[in-house]
């Protein structure tokens, strides 16, 4: 079985996001999948997605703080600043990260260790509405 | 559908080059696809794909910066340099943004973001040309 | 066809680790593919899996060198402290790496570049035995 679905998330302020549920919710589709994968994939080249701990939101705040000293905004190399300071590292960042996460299904779910959630990197200061497209597809229960 | 193909890119300069539509172009089975994916698969260990903004050349100029200054030729502590500088901080590159993309179909197309476009990472000096595997499999039209 | 098997790996040093064989001799099933895909995913967020060299220790040993350097287990911005020094640049040393591979498969084997091979990142000092999920599909021969 094949499903493909956009789906549109909130605004969120810069720094990293925990949205596995929000996900899961939007995705339906996985229960009928036995043994399957998940493509989780942003359309956008300023946010990212990665997977890490789901627990402590001191997680995420450092993965901020490491990522805004690991790519500075007034790094003196920079040429593309037309868009603003936060906007070439939002860039690099999100290449660091990557644009999709390809999860697998097992059994109706997203078969994820006990402390992995998806993440959601908002690299820019007001980066809006993200859109993903999501691809579930496996063999049906 | 399962389709699978080597496609070989000409040897670039070092640095970030798009190739989006050398790809596309490799991959006539796209547009038998109505729901599917394209993993693209580079088949060595010193140049990467990324998806990035796919508009200013600017920005390809400036990841080359950021990568230079985060992994420098000249680090004390690299111990493999039989290949010449520019070797092993090619390696942590490689690594950084992967070996690979997976990519969302949609009706014949690949699914990109309006500006995203897939970036041939080429981390040596004189990496000559490079190898893709390309797969691409899904529910035809 | 679809395959999904759980592979544990014995625990390992802080490092990196070449595990190509060891993943392939747990993926029987690999054999029964004609064109495919092989997705590799660590059921962890201290640890992670990438492709590389696969020849010389000595770039195994650099890329220890390398994360080591980029991400301090001493930064003074790091506030989730609570599980030891080494647990948050762990933390964002596997989402550097990230949580997976996918790798295509050809007639019967894992379609690998001459010099490739899949490294087991363990960024925590006792990490312990790590488990992955693979999940194998594609056309049969």
């Amino acid at each position: 079985m094949w499903a493909q679905r956009r789906i549109t998330l909130d605004p969120r302020p810069r720094g990293f996001h925990l949205v596995t549920r929000e996900v899961e919710a939007a995705l339906p589709e996985l229960r009928e999948v036995q043994i399957g994968l998940a493509h989780l994939f942003i359309l956008h080249t300023s946010a990212s997605l990665t997977l890490n701990e789901n627990a402590s939101p001191d997680v995420r705040r450092d993965f901020e703080s490491w990522f805004d000293a690991a790519v500075p905004e007034d790094a003196p190399y920079w040429t593309h600043t037309l868009e603003g300071p936060d906007d070439m590292p939002a860039h690099i960042k999100a290449s660091l990260l990557g644009p999709s996460l390809s999860l697998p299904i097992r059994d109706g779910r997203l078969a994820l260790g006990t402390w992995q959630g998806v993440y959601l990197c908002e690299h820019r200061d007001h980066g809006g509405a993200r859109s993903l497209l999501a691809t579930v597809w496996g063999q049906e229960a």
